[in-house]
């Protein structure tokens, strides 16, 4: 049924393949003063999200365990020093974490609930670390399948002298050597990939071009293909009101848009546009597309900002890794309460298992 | 409290003020071959909806019977002749009909559902005189205080050489001597006005400026009051991703938005802003503002038409005379079919019961 493929499962628990070995998740606890440590600490209380794949943990040992304490959860986790290394030994706990504060040498040190150089130089080398992970071949038993980051501050990793990537999809797409990237939101009934991100409204008109919009709509196939979509439907919005009307309003969609829709028609993409941005989403949330490629920022992020807030969440496609986030900040203003929804947190681990299988299920379809 | 302010109360019926009189809305058919006469009679077929106001509905008698019959609803107006114009004699009646097909010199008339000269030149002609109605003086007793309007047909208009207005809003801004006019959409739980409308987007660079930024912020505001709000709290959008993010992704909101918005605030108008657009409609929703004002098209009509669809309704603010239409189309592929929703036509109609009962406690309390 059409509705039931747009349903809530990409976020719900993936079924486990047969006896195929569990995904290896590589996850960055985020900066150390935010709610990064407290919402995973939450996500992974759950033991049937722990039993769905095998996690190794970048952060700190002492703020997983004050977040565990004021959550009341007992710590799950076998604990390791980041200067020892991971080794197979450690690697039969479903959760590992490296901690990285023997590095530190400080006694009892203190992470502010605000940007700053300390939390910005951890949180970058766990990121950096995990994706070494995943880079490393994937015969090593040290491999991880798929990355999930905690929220940074980019204040902290510019007081750190990381300022040049301005967040993780920069720095994912230097380490993994990429230039095709796109960024997609998954909510549980509707999925968004931008052709542009992070763009002044009005500099659009240099940063649309046929490729970017036929980039989206490949990335984003090949992405709803890893969440077990065999041949996902397509919708790709216009950039002007009510699509350009025909060229009255605006001729984007015929110069830029319509073009690289039929050329992903001819690669056998199943997609369809350019359609007018307001009634687009209600379509998909029906059940009617499984995709929507907005052209910029807020044409994407307002839906799904507006129907699913803290449920969302952040896939970076286009790597040779899975790579999912929570679609939130470090939140320093609430951070060390306890008051923190795990939610999308959850539902980044789950989204990541889920692709991670895909991938493998297509690799051997391929093999 | 927060919450219910911005709640379901502008389209709920408004209670009747004490003995005063009911307001008089002069309401337009629509194209007599699409939705419009349908719509109509399903909404006013409400005896309680029929109770808040006096209406004079400028229309077709075989398409309004046509239509009542199929919906199997005994008709409840009275009908006049075009030709015969309006008396006091008739006025006593809730509903009177003004039937135009008299004029047409034809025998059982033929209106087909799609763009057509006939349908053209009635529906423009019905809006023309429901101004008429709008622009009587005060004193006078065929005198309208507001109006609505069903859906017309841009194309059929142009058929019927109207073409130069591609809409009822500039009909109306033209009629009625009025230059700063506004589109604002009303849902049962959110309130968006537009800063720019049927603009290509790359050319909001130069439909964008302080005063127009100002005047969507202060019609908004007028309009809120009329919706019986006595201090309404304003939000309004940024232009580029995250709000330009202090400059980094566009100067729009310090060049143009925040001087509009101080601007206001100096006027005594409880506004904020720039926000980003991804986040300050669910705040709204939420119950912490009573108006988004949206930059461009999609921006505004993404989140009313992905939460309420036909729910919601077009009112035109900055005229002398209330206006609103249901927010949707003629809908010619379902008409006469009985199967369109009357939801959005009864939603209007209440809408401009309030605002003319609110523009006349306004003018009282100025007295």
């Amino acid at each position: 049924m059409a509705v039931e493929r747009a349903d809530s499962s990409d976020l719900a628990g993936a079924p486990m393949s047969g006896g195929a070995a569990r995904p290896v998740l590589a996850v960055s606890m985020g900066d150390p003063g935010g709610i990064g440590p407290e919402v995973l600490v939450k996500a992974l209380a759950d033991p049937a999200l722990r039993r769905s794949a095998k996690f190794r943990v970048l952060g700190c040992a002492s703020v997983m365990h004050a977040a565990a304490e004021r959550a009341g959860i007992e710590p799950f986790w076998w604990t390791i020093r980041a200067s020892a290394g991971l080794d197979e030994a450690a690697l039969v706990h479903d959760v590992v974490l490296v901690d990285y504060e023997p590095l530190l040498n400080l006694r009892d040190p203190i992470y502010p609930a605000e940007a700053s150089k300390l939390g910005g130089s951890l949180s970058f080398q766990f990121v950096e670390d995990a994706i070494a992970l995943a880079k490393r071949p994937a015969h090593d038993p040290l491999h991880a399948h798929g990355i999930v980051t905690g929220p940074i501050s980019k204040a902290a990793w510019a007081l750190a002298g990381r300022g040049k990537y301005p967040g993780h999809t920069e720095l994912l797409a230097v380490r993994f050597g990429v230039e095709r990237v796109g960024m997609m939101f998954v909510g549980p009934k509707l999925r968004v990939i931008l052709v542009t991100a992070h763009v002044p409204l009005m500099d659009i008109r240099n940063a649309l071009t046929i490729g970017q919009v036929y980039d989206a709509i490949d990335l984003g196939h090949d992405a709803c293909r890893h969440l077990g979509l065999a041949r996902p439907r397509i919708a790709v919005c216009g950039l002007n009101p009510h699509a350009g009307e025909g060229g009255l309003l605006g001729d984007e969609e015929e110069r830029l848009i319509a073009p690289a829709i039929e050329l992903a028609q001819r690669h056998g993409i199943e997609v369809s546009g350019p359609h007018p941005g307001d009634t687009v989403f209600g379509a998909a949330l029906a059940g009617k597309y499984d995709l929507v490629v907005a052209m910029y920022h807020d044409q994407g992020l307002i839906p799904v900002k507006l129907l699913f807030r803290d449920e969302s969440v952040n896939v970076t496609v286009g790597l040779p890794s899975v790579r999912t986030s929570p679609d939130h900040g470090t939140a320093f203003d609430i951070a060390g309460k306890n008051i923190a929804s795990e939610q999308s947190t959850a539902s980044a681990i789950r989204l990541a298992v889920r692709m991670c299988e895909g991938v493998r299920r297509l690799g051997e379809a391929n093999a």
